[in-house]
């Protein structure tokens, strides 16, 4: 199962995964297609196809049981799987991710957050003490870690992936614009490219002036 | 022209126009569609169809020029229109945005950072003194501000966005959870969805181990 799911279904997982956590927490046991496309602002048929997809979820009329299917999605995710991860990169995009995301919700646990600057090394985020960076390779073959989140100004980020990829590390959470995957084709790589994000915001409003 | 261009390939201009901006940089007068595709990892086809959507960009067989496609790209996006914006939140993601991002050259001019924290209010942030929040009202009357970026906490993105509406702020960069268009479905809104993206790398890992 999965191999063949489209990428397209996969991203819309984590929005699915995301508002069947908030029906939970406000306690509703069971939603139809039609309440589900409402909230989430998709249609009911592309809903039912999504979650076709993955077998069979609750029964026609019925509507899905929101717990159960929240739980499937998750398990689909593998966000049970705590892979750890190491952030690299301890300036105001680190802090924030650091600071801001849930991990252990989304399936990775952070070990370590490693830093360049001498002057944010051995300050606190999250909890966590801020490494050298000079402390990587050691601290990766001690730990198991599988994934790094890379907070780096783009100059930095091409020497960094060189020693985390010999170290055996090959998934990266980047949000700097150096493509990792092209050097490294057997990498697994999310980019955050928010200035395309940006820039997109941009052309709708040119386009919405015209 | 425009208007019938299908979001997909919207989506992908950003990262032409961040190729080709590259390209220049380097030198590159012109490049055929083989060689962008190579550096972008995309087929030749797709750049041919895209750039159609568009008009005619150099000749079959001579290559794109590259400045040239990069102004055209950029124009079409939108960027010499430089649009006034203020940033909400000057916490670790709003000092992450403010400083890592060139607005200038992404379609924007960053007016203000507005700051609930008084601990906050009155530091500076990429040149611009971070104001209280209780001035936004005024700032946005006396100046065109027509987008908002939110780095806001959900909880708080509400109540903001309320307001921001009432001023005829219609255009959002939004960094929360918080459905802006559910509510106000004239308005133009661009998601940054971090969390969704992690886990969408969780679920890749999870998948590459089966």
């Amino acid at each position: 199962m999965g191999k063949e799911i489209s990428i397209q279904v996969i991203r819309r997982l984590p929005r699915y995964y995301r508002f069947l956590s908030e029906l939970e927490k406000e306690g509703v046991d069971k939603i139809s297609s039609t309440k589900l496309s409402a909230i989430m602002d998709t249609s009911a048929s592309q809903i039912r196809q999504d979650l076709n997809c993955f077998g069979g979820f609750g029964q026609q009329g019925y509507g899905y049981p929101v717990s159960q299917l929240k739980d499937k999605i998750g398990s689909i995710l593998g966000i049970q799987n705590n892979y750890k991860a190491i952030l690299l990169g301890a300036g105001n995009l680190g802090k924030a991710v650091a600071t801001h995301m849930n991990f252990q919700s989304l399936g990775f646990e952070l070990s370590a957050i490693f830093e360049k600057n001498p002057r944010l090394i051995g300050t606190m985020l999250r909890g966590i003490t801020v490494k050298s960076d000079e402390e990587i390779k050691d601290f990766c073959t001690q730990n198991k870690i599988t994934t790094a989140f890379l907070c780096l100004p783009k100059d930095a980020v091409s020497a960094q992936v060189d020693i985390l990829y010999s170290l055996g590390i090959k998934t990266f959470w980047n949000f700097s614009h150096y493509d990792i995957s092209k050097k490294y084709p057997d990498t697994i790589v999310e980019n955050v490219h928010m200035s395309d994000s940006l820039m997109t915001l941009c052309y709708r409003i040119s386009e919405s002036q015209k």
